[in-house]
């Protein structure tokens, strides 16, 4: 499930800056795939949780594994929010060269890439340094939001265009917000500590 | 929590339509408890699990309540969102009177209370009544975006502006989404029924 929502990602942005639409078909196809793999994880954990009833680190894998398949289905459907736009996009004149939207795009996934490997690995450094990534996604996002602003106000012939530009970027930011959950469920199982809402180290668990 | 998190949302879209900044105030300081409280859910019902270990219904409830309590917490940073955007738009001339906003929060809040009553009493009929409303919801947004839209390309010193009541919308769609969850997740728990991606009538578990 994971490398088909990374794969949704990475279409995603490519059928954007390279106006290709066959990546963005391929991406719209995988959906019901995606969706389909989240139900029945679902069931497959919450049946393991009735079965086995575990313990401890066990129930706290599962209780990770059900909370990181939800994150993993919305950013399938963030993947899909941007295709829409490419596709209304690649039929129109181009706002402005799409430098930095790659740019943001490229850090996401390699959040997206380490949470899921932080997980696999159970590897709490990789999970923390993706949580130092999240700043810089904001920071990205405030730039692109600021020269689209731009190119409204001395044009409003683009508005429409930079809206979904900005509409891009809010999604890979929306993604990379998933990416930092993962992260903050790879800690709490790791470590049992829950760094959520910043109250690290206040409370551990075992 | 959840009588938090609707007065929260009730308060931000006040405090947006009254350029009330004690009630945005209000909103702020609340958003902490929030985030405490769904930690504590969160412990309370992992432990639960592990504690009581229980079967099928029991089971059901519980992980519905850990889906729930995260959609919650969300809901409450939506409302946070809403706030921060109301307090710079009480510092600038008004667009446009609103009165579109407001209507759209109304059928907002509607489902967010309809979806926990649901859950409290376990009531299907009403949460399928949430799933229906959220075509309405999308609806009122179009709406909203289009009429914004032709604000700013006629008037270039309204795009920031704009752009906040745009926010606005698109925040309150999300928390019509997350209302959408909870009646789901209390299908699901009643009915045994998965309805989420439209799987509805595919399965059923006891």
């Amino acid at each position: 499930m994971a490398g088909l929502v990374e794969s949704a990602i990475h279409k995603s942005v490519l059928s954007l800056v390279e106006c290709d639409e066959a990546q963005a078909q391929d991406v719209l196809r995988n959906e019901a795939r995606i969706n389909q793999l989240e139900i029945e994880i679902d069931d497959f954990t919450v049946g393991l949780l009735a079965l086995y009833q575990p313990m401890a680190k066990d129930l706290r894998f599962l209780t990770a594994a059900i909370k990181i398949n939800s994150d993993l289905e919305r950013m399938g459907d963030l993947a899909v929010n941007i295709v829409e736009r490419a596709l209304s996009l690649m039929q129109q004149p181009p706002v402005k060269p799409l430098i930095d939207i790659p740019q943001m795009a490229k850090l996401v996934e390699s959040m997206v890439r380490r949470s899921l490997d932080a997980f696999v690995k159970r590897d709490s450094e990789l999970a923390r340094a993706v949580l130092l990534s999240d700043d810089a996604v904001d920071d990205l996002r405030d730039a692109i939001y600021r020269e689209l602003i731009g190119f409204m106000k001395r044009d409003p012939d683009t508005i429409s265009r930079a809206l979904d530009l900005m509409f891009v970027a809010r999604n890979l930011e929306r993604i990379a917000d998933h990416a930092t959950n993962i992260a903050e469920d790879v800690l709490f199982l790791v470590k049992g500590v829950d760094v959520r809402h910043h109250a690290e180290a206040q409370e551990t668990i075992e």
